[in-house]
């Protein structure tokens, strides 16, 4: 990695000839502790180094090079910390901007890209052999000093790798496996429930009304992982917000690549009836919604519909020192729907863009977690085994690319503590146990220190914090169930029916 | 009122002679039935006249003038449709399109207008004497058989109107009261939780985070409303989508008024994550939404979150014939929260953005639900005044011009079926019982056919069918308990701490 630098600094007045000299030789010979300070020791040969200057009297132009150790970005915000200082007491001048006029990054590759890579601010890429070289025009001190360039470096390799793994899916392996289960049925869940007129699909793509005898079923759902798993490992129940601003998913990485599946919410301009005045007239004139005139009264989106359940919930201890007697903190949220804009058609109620979840959040020492994610995996295990009494597996996924590149500990059998476990069921109507593609109902991860360290979360004795959490999708749990017992209740397993109960009536229509 | 309209037929081909004479002869001879079909017979002076016709070979163009009663625009549609069966069938001549040139309606004014009025496709609006003049030019067919001019014509008027009543609030009277009972605080709840950490405000206007305590109490006013009320009645629970899409707000009258609180929501527009990937890179380097980017790659909004909680279970319904034997339809929705775009700055979890209610609808023969209307409020009492032990009152509250202008029974005792009763709570902090503004915590209304005629929902004996519906706000019954009862759980109500236990643990931040 070869980092090539040219950074201007724009000054508040000119120097004077004496300030010009001093300026020079501080440059020549008084900037060594800039640039090796944070060199290792066995690599001070590659320290950065200032290969060029040219200070007129209102500007200080200086080249840097360097390698990975102390990049050139840093050497530049230190140089103008130290000319600041230099300038400001002996002269009366300050520096009134730093900005990275040219630069050059050159990236060793392991493998040549096949396609051409876009990255934002970079207005070129150019392959020359072995070499990617990256082209930067005028920066400022933000881009500089806030890692951008670093990020940038990052990014472009994570797209070489993409080139090669992207597409190809998952490495997927089993963990465990309950037994062999003779299926009650193998009708497709969603087909006999709309044939009943329990649901109906709508108002808008990946939406279903549940109507009574269903929503009795999700309800159960809710109450057997409430009664049987949360309650029994101590979790208790917060309402977390459901309208999530961009500064939380900053914050958590959704925005890393989520954004696809985000249904957006833009609040209005304004409420001032004024303001709506012509959509509310031309509605009442038409009885249509005049959308174009709607979206112009929009406000720019604050965020997006809950995603997944857990940011908000990590937001509510931003910041905060927790007593170290709390730990592992074992919360859950249950207060509303998730949206993901999935792609188009009608799928059943296992595939939707509205879904109801209960998820846990646990928050605590690595150990605790590592002891609580087992316990977790009991009780889930008996709901599974002796309630549904279903045909269920638990998988270690990960995408194809990370597993290749040595990102995720999918060689190391200790490090599997962090990461997802999936849980899959199988849908007897999608064919045999063997062949089909089996219903990924709901997943159990530690993420070790992401989102504690994200969103300041700390110790009071200051110790290790790490997280997890888990998605129990409602409707994924009805799906797994149904697929495999069927909506005969009087078949149904016998603990299963101790929480049910009986259907309450379906309305009747002619 | 004097509606004169200047209607303009375009021919698909030229009309021989022959064929201009025919069209003369049927414009002057033969239109009497279409003139005066549908005018009371007491009003057969006030029939719309064609006062004026030019024939030429590809352009017939009538001038029709009417009053009220069978207006202008309708004439000019029943004599396109009778002019192309005569062209059609003699002479093998279509009429490609009506145009509405210019439309002038003459309406006369009991009141004249303060200011000036705007009203989409109205070119120009004239105060003459006791007369206001509109002029449209250049109507579409969809716009003349759509009743858009008569729609126009009511809105005008009740813009005049709202100069005179707007802005002048609502009329309130007292229904009931229960007994003055001592309160146990006179603090404000919300500055009580926030000392206590129980409540977060954020992340965004008008939103908290509740922590266990609080959110143990929200779930039991939840658990109260179902167990004293809701399943006492023989309601069951649905689960109705929390995202509305236009369409349904097209058929309930939301768009009436309620787009300056509506949180809009739209999905992006592709899955592609190539689409996406400049925003997504950008987030990565920068660590930021970049908002305007996300803006440009949003669909028009589809609809937006929860406003009130009825409509899609309204929809739910849409064109069904429900079996006689079902009436009443109970059902009650409790799986989300609702949005509301409010005025900024920090308000107490009393008048919130996002806030979780409990949504009973009914749909029956207006017997029934008057009788239903009275178990509820029986149920509330007991609930109020039992388990709560709080100090409420129910009032009846309409807008102030409604009031005035006689579009209320708020005259007539009798008339007071349909319509909504507000109930309220008297909050110490605010003030003494006798001055203070009481909180409006819930309310249940009847309203009639409205919904049942706009989603067409039939009974299978063709009865009338009425509707009505009963917001429980969580929130506000939360505030309403705590404002009289305050924090400390050892004072409150036996049969309250019956349904509450005890409080679970806050977490100890330090």
């Amino acid at each position: 990695m070869k980092l090539h630098l040219n950074a201007e600094y724009l000054l508040s007045k000119p120097l004077t000839g004496e300030g010009v000299q001093k300026v020079k030789k501080y440059i020549a010979e008084e900037t060594k502790e800039i640039l090796v300070k944070g060199v290792p020791k066995e690599k001070l040969s590659e320290s950065p180094k200032i290969i060029d200057s040219n200070i007129s009297d209102e500007l200080i132009s200086v080249t840097i090079e360097s390698g990975t150790y102390v990049r050139s970005h840093a050497v530049a915000i230190r140089l103008k910390n130290s000319l600041s200082l230099l300038l400001g007491k002996e002269f009366k001048v300050g520096i009134k901007k730093v900005v990275g006029k040219k630069y050059t990054l050159t990236l060793e590759l392991e493998k040549i890209p096949k396609d051409p890579i876009k990255i934002p601010f970079v207005d070129n890429i150019l392959i020359e052999g072995n070499n990617a070289i990256l082209t930067l025009n005028d920066l400022d001190e933000e881009f500089l000093t806030k890692n951008h360039v670093d990020r940038i470096i990052n990014l472009f390799y994570d797209k070489v790798e993409a080139q090669f793994w992207g597409g190809k899916g998952e490495h997927w392996e089993l963990i465990s496996k309950s037994k062999n289960i003779d299926p009650l049925t193998n009708k497709d869940p969603t087909t006999e429930l709309l044939a009943l007129g329990w649901l109906k699909q709508g108002p808008s793509q990946g939406q279903w009304f549940y109507h009574a005898p269903i929503a009795a079923l999700l309800r159960t759902m809710e109450r057997i992982a409430i009664e049987e798993i949360l309650k029994p490992l101590g979790f208790i129940e917060v309402i977390a917000p459901k309208l999530v601003p961009f500064e939380i998913w900053e914050k958590t990485g959704h925005l890393s690549g989520s954004e696809p599946e985000i249904y957006y919410v833009s609040p209005p301009i304004s409420r001032d009836i004024s303001v709506w005045e012509e959509v509310i007239d031309l509605y009442k004139i038409t009885k249509k919604a005049y959308v174009d005139k709607i979206r112009e009264r929009m406000r720019d989106p604050i965020g997006g519909m809950t995603y997944a359940q857990c940011p908000p919930m990590y937001w509510a201890f931003d910041g905060k020192t927790i007593d170290d007697s709390e730990f592992p903190v074992l919360i859950y949220d249950r207060s509303g729907p998730s949206y993901r804009w999935e792609a188009g058609g009608r799928q059943g109620i296992e595939r939707v863009n509205e879904f109801w979840r209960i998820e846990p959040v646990f928050i605590g020492y690595p150990d605790q977690l590592i002891e609580l994610k087992e316990k977790m995996m009991e009780r889930y295990a008996y709901v599974f085994d002796k309630i549904f009494e279903i045909e269920w597996r638990t998988a270690w996924v990960t995408p194809f690319y990370m597993a290749q590149s040595g990102q995720t500990g999918i060689e190391k059998e200790t490090e599997r503590i962090k990461g997802t476990v999936d849980y899959e069921s199988w849908i007897p109507s999608r064919g045999n146990r063997e062949e089909s593609e089996w219903l990924e109902f709901q997943n159990l991860s530690i993420v070790g220190d992401k989102y504690t360290k994200a969103f300041s979360i700390k110790s009071s004795k200051n110790k290790e914090l790490w997280s997890g959490c888990s998605g129990i999708g409602l409707q994924r749990w009805t799906v797994s169930f149904l697929a495999q017992k069927g909506l005969d209740s009087d078949k149904w397993p016998k603990e299963f029916k101790k929480y049910f109960g009986e259907f309450p009536r379906q309305i009747k229509f002619v």
